[in-house]
Order: structure tokens, then C-alpha cells, then sequence
């Protein structure tokens, strides 16, 4: 018996969910509800999806079936089209899964298997947990590098007429750090070819595509990134178009909003989609501190390690840069507040956020220093020298230019508020993660204009009253929260200069 | 802001489900989009739900917030009632499932944290995997008791006047095998008190409760409870209404769709029923072979271990027997039909399935070898002469009769096929996973008088088209998909007596 489709408008995000009716005409919605899972049968096209049950006749007739907006778009079939449904057969993999839970290491077969059938959206999202908990148990080194293997395999993979591909990445976690917009044309400047896609952020209060957004079109094609790649030598576009490895964003947005964070499972993310974007050269930046991802050195060496035998066996060349994840580089937090601090940085403004500059040029001069035309150390006065001299403002103008300018530049937030020190002190510390989430209940980065303006630093002296940042927000109630959120907790330690808290 | 609630009539199960509307006013959807979670405030009621969206104002309004049917159930207002809203904290107990899942062993106080955020409801279904799973890495023996405890705590805990409260368990998977049903009311006219509470079939063909619902109502409240125990000293009633640690029908609502069945949490889940119900003494029922859940010496050993080690803990005397799982016992598998061999047994009919009067004399046996006054040994025989007599059948029906009779008794279902032997030969094996897996095709549980009337068993001598067991449904639907899947694979593997396969 057949349902015919109707659309319930819902956005479920990345789980597809289907809505029976409690009296549906085909089978008895009871009968899946130990599983939940169906299958939705239309010519050749099958999709799994989860299932709901609604006792309201207007939302699903009983000879129709309800399909969310993920699981209509992914079955990509008009309303009212004819379908027909059954029990969901367990995707095969899930044995495997199971052998992973319960302690066993998985065959390179097995893990192929369980990423085509993410990728093939098979698995509910508690079933991708089941996997990811599973994993984070241990891996082997063999296991990251097949599921490297499999999840580059598992979407779009480039190629580059040259040979030499480098990139960077930054593990994350540390507020502004927006390098990757100053390394790009440097780099692109001195002549290597350097692609690079990013993400928005997830959990953060900008990710390089959202702040590179500001400025320029990131919505690039393939075909168009190419294009941009060719003229400019660099372009910095979001990854979302290009389906670079896109298992690792399945398995990433079940992961942050459960704080799963393993070694094994960045490493294999962050290679999988360098090995899938046809990079040679990679700088992997890990930022150390005690609210970063990376707490210290012999986590950070571990991590090295994993990186390097993982790319040695893929063929890619990996450097593994440890720098200070201890506070926040740059000023601004928040994708208008960065993009102001990046082009500062390109223009040598006076004012521009040293720490920002400093440290954007040790990374590009690392990845300079990777030409075999440049003698070995020099990679660093090349770098200073391509910023000072103008020609990496100029290659990024062209790289904006290439990738489009926006139609209107986002304004900063209108509501604004400054946090003041509650007493004299030097600031002993700043706490990353606290900073962002303020910068994130302001609105960043959705609101492009909100986040926070850091006015001190850690080592600063202030005298009580003195502004430590400025909120900004664009929307009454994301004020209000950041606003008391601050007022709870603002990050900023103070004390007297022998390190005695005041 | 505040907004008001408006009732989404989907059900959404477990899982506490909010739906804003992309134009919310009181904060942009997207801010929650990583988290997926928000707290939702009206005076001293906190609800914690996961996020959908929607573009259709019709389904929800920008003033409004939905609350899909366990949402709208728990905070318990009314439809246009005013709540405020914000994303929703970790509930701090998440970090001890980190903990877990990174392979540290949590301590009591951990653990009790986590359980009764799941029993208020704090955790997403995502949650709860992360936490099954990592508890299925490994668990001592000591968090498997602490589990225990706090699940217990988590719900009603039931006292008795009798010092003695004798109790049944089995682990299950065994299709048919509805010994409960007899051996309660041998065990209570022996004059134990035998309180029981089941469940209802999650992935099998029948629960306890289900059959039981055959020929009376299982419905019961604590109070009705009490009485019909203190009139017939015993019962059998569904747990539901008695809220018998809560926090073990969560886990396992959530395990099973996932096939996630560890010793440790399946020791947890039946001694903290038991210990929440006050049974002092517990006969566990652990049948072993090559499709049931435990498949070997060696595993039941284990888990006998475990039970006697939570179980000295707690205080509750506990026997585990091994009994035969390598087949279905009795003859219906289904509500009906199992329903049907228990009266067949309890009246002495000649044509009652011996097995299941076999089993279930051993297992009233060895309860009743736990009353001191009965001489070691005896309890078999004291067990086969109350059955023989009558006084068994006698106290069934005074059981029933206090429970209340049901208004109709379910028919048989009316669609009938017979699945015939392709060949001559003698049954070498029945397949217990596939013979639950067809019966639940035809409907069982919830068409009553749907599943299989099996007329064979092992060792039985078949001539080619001779029937080996009927299939009945209620619905073309069902009738069509069980007779297809028999078609396919009927379970029975015929071979000639030397053992080879046909």
C-alpha cells in the first residue's frame, strides 16, 4: 500500500524524520516504534528516516506520510508523490559498531562500511553517537588513518594542476586567532598556491567563513574557487559548497553539542578533509592553554605524533606548530570585530593587534619556508617583508575582488556596553572559553557585527573603573544576556602583579 | 521576552521536543542551533528540550514556542500559557559521562547525579546513548551496584508487610516461554507472596503484561496492586503505572533500538526493578544458546557472578538458573496463543506443551524451596501437586478475577497461512530470533491475536509439506509482510538425523 508525501515543515537539522499518522492506512505506526526507524521506498530512491506519530489529521492524513524538511529535500520527490514504506532494515555496519563498543578494532572494510552509510544519512543520529562513543574509547593508529581514508573517499575530492598545495589549519578553540586571513595572502603573495576552505562556526563566535564574510562572497563553487585559485594564487571560502569530506560535518555536529573531543577523531577529521582538498603541505596549528583544546605538552605531543603518522602514511607533508592558547589573539571576537582587526594587520596600521601580526607571520613563514626556492630560514623576513611591503593587502584586495565583495558591508552591533574592572590590578589571566561564550550570547556569529572588543590583555595594568572589553550586540535580548552573563563572570582575573589574587 | 505555548501534536517519544518558529522574536533559533537544547521557565517549572525549527507560521507562531506531546505532558500547561526561554546549560552531570567515556571509573555520587538528571528528563536522547555506550566500554562491579542504587531511588519503592517477597525474572529472548504465568499462581497457592510486575514487549512478539492483558486487565495502580496481592498473594500487572525505577525504562528504550545489551547494564536494570519492588528473594531465569542473549557457560557464569555480587550488596537473596534457550518454549508465540498455552497448562490439558510445564514446575519449584517451612528439596513436588490439584488454576483465576476481567477476550487473528517443510527431514534447530522477528511481522503485540502457532519442535520427524507452524495476523498489511519473510527465511533448519543438512 502506498502514502503519498506531504511536507511537514521542520527543520530537524541533520536527522531525517518521517510523521505517520496514528491511524495510517499502510501499517500500523505501533509497530516501528520499538525501532523508529523506516524505510521510504520510490523507484530506486530509499531513504531511512526516523519516526514520529501524530493523532492530528490536518498535519498527516492517515494515507499520507509527513516527511521533514531534511528527509524531503534528501528524497528530493514533489508532494503527493507515492511512496511506499517498511520497517528499516538495521544498516549492516551497526555489527560493527557494536564489535567497536565492545572493544574490539575495526578492519578498514568495516570502517568504509560505516562511513558510506553515514554518508548515505542511514544512521539516526543515536546510532553516530553509538559509533563516536565507541571510538572514543581507543582507536588504533590504523583505525584513524582508515577512517581518514574512508571519510576523504566519502565526498568530493580535488585535484591541482600544481604541485605543491599548502594549507594551514588551527585545531580551534582560542577567541579572534584569525590568522588564516593574513597567512592566505602572504603566502599567495610570495607565489604558492594555497586553497583554503573553512568552516562557519559551530561552537565558536566566528569561524574564518563567517568573518572572511564580512568582506567577501564565501558561497564559492568548485568551479568558482578554481577560478579565484587560478587568478590569486589563495582564496578563503567556506568549505560547504565544495562537500569536501562531509562525514567529518555529520560526525562534528553530533560531537560539539556533546563535548566529544578526541584526538583520534581531530586527526582523522582534519586529514580527511586536507587529504580530500588535494593539499601536500600542511601547517596544523595547536594552540596550548589551560582552556584550550590542548591543555599541555605531552597532550600536544601525542597529538603531533597521531598527525604525523597518519599523513606520513597518506603522503601528505605535516607540520605541527605548538603556539599560546593561553588568551585570545587579536582584539575583536565576533566576525566584524576580526575582519576589522585582520585588514588593520594588512594595512600595518599602527594599532594593529601585534599579537595577531606576530603571530601570522610566524605561520606563514613556516609554510614559505616549505618552497624549495626559498633558503631554508627564510621564510620568516619573506613573510614580514610580502606584509610590510603592501603586497599581501594587495593580493587579499585581489582575492576579495575574485571571490566577489558583499552587497553590504555588516555594521557593528548598535547596542553596546563596556565591563569595567571592579578593582586596580594587573590581569593575571583570561579565560578563551568564557570569552567566547559571551561573545556567542551576544549574537556572534550569526548577528555579524556582534561579539566582544578586548581592550586589555593579560599583563596589563588597569585601574578600577577602566573598561576591560566592550559588548556588542545587535538584538535587545542577546544584549541583555550577554550583558548579565558578563556581569556574572567576565573571564578577566585580576590581581597584583606577585600573582596574589586582590 | 516571553512566549506562548502552543501544542505540536506530534509524539516525539522519550525525547522533550520544542519547536520555535525561524521569526521567533524572543531569541533567534539559530543562536540554539548548535546546542540544539533550551530551558524552558514558567514560575518554578523547568522543562529541557531539544530545538526543531519552522518556517510555517501556521504550526507556530513568532510568539509562540511548540511543545510537541511529551513536552507539552511534562510542563503540564496549558495550551497559550506564558514561559520564557533560554538555551539550556549542561546539565553538570555530563561531565561525569566524559569522564566515563574517556575510561575513568565515577564514583557513586557521579553516578547518582546522572540518573536523576535523566529521570527529570535533562537529558537529550543523544545524551543517554553517550552515556550508555560509554558505560558499555566497562563499569566495576562497584558502579554497576551504585547504578543499581540509584535507579531503585529514582522511582517508587514498594514495602510489604510479608517479611518474604518472592520474585521471578527472566532475561528474555526466548519466544513463547510465558512461565511467569503459571508460576505465580503455583508460587501463590503455595502461600508466598509473589508480587509481579512485567513490562510490555519492546522488540518481542509479547511481554508478560501483554499476555496477561489476554485474560485480565493489567492496569493496575500501586493501591489496586496492594489489594489483589494481600487477597490472592500474588499479581500480575503491568509496571507502568507503578513507576518502578523510571530511569531503567529510559535506558533501555533507548538501547534497544540500538541492540546495545551489556551484562552490567542488564544487571543494573532487573535488581534495581526488584529492589525498588522490595522483593527479598529472586529466582533469575537466564537461558542460554546460540540465538538467545546469552550464549554460552562461560557468559552466564559471568553474569551470574554479577547478579550475586549487586545482590549480596543490596541485600536480596538471588538465584540464578540456566535453563535451555536454544528454543522457543511452548507452542503460540504472541499474546494470544501464549495466553492460550498457559491456560492449557495451568488446567492439566493432555495437550498442553510439556515444555513449558516443565520449565515452569522447576522454576515454582525452586521459589518454593526458599520457604523455610518447606523441607530442602521438596519444592518440585509440592509445586507438580498444586498444579495437579487444581489449586494452581484456582488461584489464576481468583488472580484474575481481582485484577478485573477484561470487557472482551481478543480473538485469534482471522488471516491464516500455513508455512510448510520444502522437504522430509528432522526440525535440527529453530531460529528464536527469527521466529520473534515473524511474529511481530503479523503484529504481536499490539494486534493481540496476531503471531505463530508453532506445531514442531526440535527433533520432531517432518514429511515435505507437512506444516511446520501457522501464521495469524489482523491486518492484510502484516498478514502480507510475515508470510513474504517466512517465504524467505522460516527459521526451522531440517536436516536428516545424522545431523547433515538436507
Amino acid at each position: 500500500m502506498k502514502l503519498r508525501i506531504r511536507r511537514v515543515p521542520l527543520d530537524t537539522l541533520r536527522e531525517n524524520v518521517a510523521v505517520l499518522s496514528a491511524s495510517c492506512t499502510a501499517l500500523r505506526p505501533e509497530s516501528f516504534q520499538a525501532f523508529k526507524r523506516l524505510e521510504i521506498v520510490h523507484d530506486d530512491r530509499v531513504l531511512i528516516a526516523s519516526l514520529d506519530v501524530t493523532h492530528d489529521l490536518s498535519l498527516v492524513a492517515p494515507d499520507q506520510i509527513g516527511l521533514t524538511d531534511p528527509a524531503f529535500c534528501r528524497l528530493g520527490l514533489p508532494e503527493g508523490a507515492e511512496v511506499s514504506i517498511s520497517p528499516a532494515r538495521r544498516p549492516q555496519s551497526l555489527s560493527a559498531v557494536g564489535q567497536k563498543i565492545s572493544g574490539g578494532a575495526l578492519s578498514g572494510l568495516q570502517i568504509g562500511e560505516i562511513v558510506r552509510d553515514i554518508a548515505a544519512h542511514r544512521y539516526s543520529d543515536m546510532e553516530i553517537v553509538a559509533f563516536l562513543v565507541g571510538c572514543a574509547g581507543f582507536m588504533t593508529s590504523q583505525e584513524v588513518l582508515d577512517l581518514t581514508r574512508a571519510m576523504a573517499n566519502a565526498g568530493t575530492t580535488l585535484h591541482w594542476p600544481s604541485p605543491m598545495i599548502v594549507d594551514k589549519h588551527c585545531i580551534g578553540g582560542i577567541p579572534g586567532n584569525r590568522t588564516s586571513m593574513i597567512v592566505v595572502p602572504i603566502v599567495a603573495a610570495h607565489g604558492l598556491s594555497i586553497p583554503k576552505t573553512s568552516s562557519r562556526a559551530i561552537t565558536s563566535p566566528a569561524g574564518t567563513a563567517d568573518t572572511m564574510e564580512v568582506l567577501a562572497n564565501v558561497d564559492l563553487s568548485v568551479a568558482e574557487m578554481r577560478k579565484v585559485v587560478e587568478a590569486c594564487k589563495g582564496c578563503l571560502v567556506w568549505g560547504g559548497h565544495v562537500n569536501l569530506s562531509p562525514v567529518d560535518d555529520i560526525l562534528i555536529g553530533v560531537e560539539r553539542p556533546l563535548n566529544l573531543d578526541t584526538r583520534e577523531q581531530m586527526v582523522a577529521s582534519i586529514m580527511s578533509k586536507k587529504l580530500a582538498a588535494g593539499s601536500t603541505h600542511l601547517l596544523i596549528d595547536v594552540p596550548i592553554g589551560p582552556t584550550a583544546k590542548i591543555r599541555n605538552g605531552s597532550e600536544a605531543l601525542k597529538l603531533r605524533k597521531l598527525f604525523e603518522y597518519v599523513s606520513d602514511q597518506i603522503g601528505l607533508k605535516v607540520e605541527v606548530v605548538v603556539t599560546d592558547g593561553s588568551r585570545p589573539v587579536g582584539r575583536g571576537v565576533g566576525p566584524v570585530l576580526e575582519a576589522r582587526d585582520v585588514m588593520a594587520v594588512l594595512r600595518n596600521d599602527v594599532a594593529a593587534p601585534s599579537d595577531l601580526r606576530e603571530k601570522s607571520l610566524r605561520l606563514a613563514g613556516l609554510l614559505i619556508d616549505q618552497d624549495p626556492a626559498v633558503r631554508g630560514g627564510a621564510g620568516y623576513h619573506r613573510a614580514e617583508a610580502l606584509l610590510a611591503s603592501g603586497a599581501a593587502l594587495a593580493a587579499m584586495e585581489r582575492i576579495i575582488e575574485a571571490q566577489g565583495r558583499p552587497r553590504a558591508t555588516p555594521a557593528l552591533g548598535a547596542l553596546q556596553a563596556d565591563i569595567l574592572a571592579p578593582s586596580d590590578g594587573v590581569v593575571l589571566s583570561t579565560d578563551c572559553l568564557r570569552i567566547s561564550q559571551l561573545a556567542r550570547l551576544a549574537g556572534a556569529p550569526i548577528a555579524r557585527g556582534a561579539g566582544l572588543d578586548l581592550f586589555r590583555q593579560v599583563g596589563d595594568r588597569v585601574e578600577k573603573g577602566e573598561p576591560l572589553f566592550r559588548i556588542y550586540a545587535a538584538e535587545p535580548s542577546h544584549y541583555d544576556l550577554a550583558l548579565a552573563a558578563a556581569r556574572e563572570e567576565n573571564g578577566f582575573a585580576l590581581g597584583v602583579t606577585n600573582g596574589e589574587n586582590v
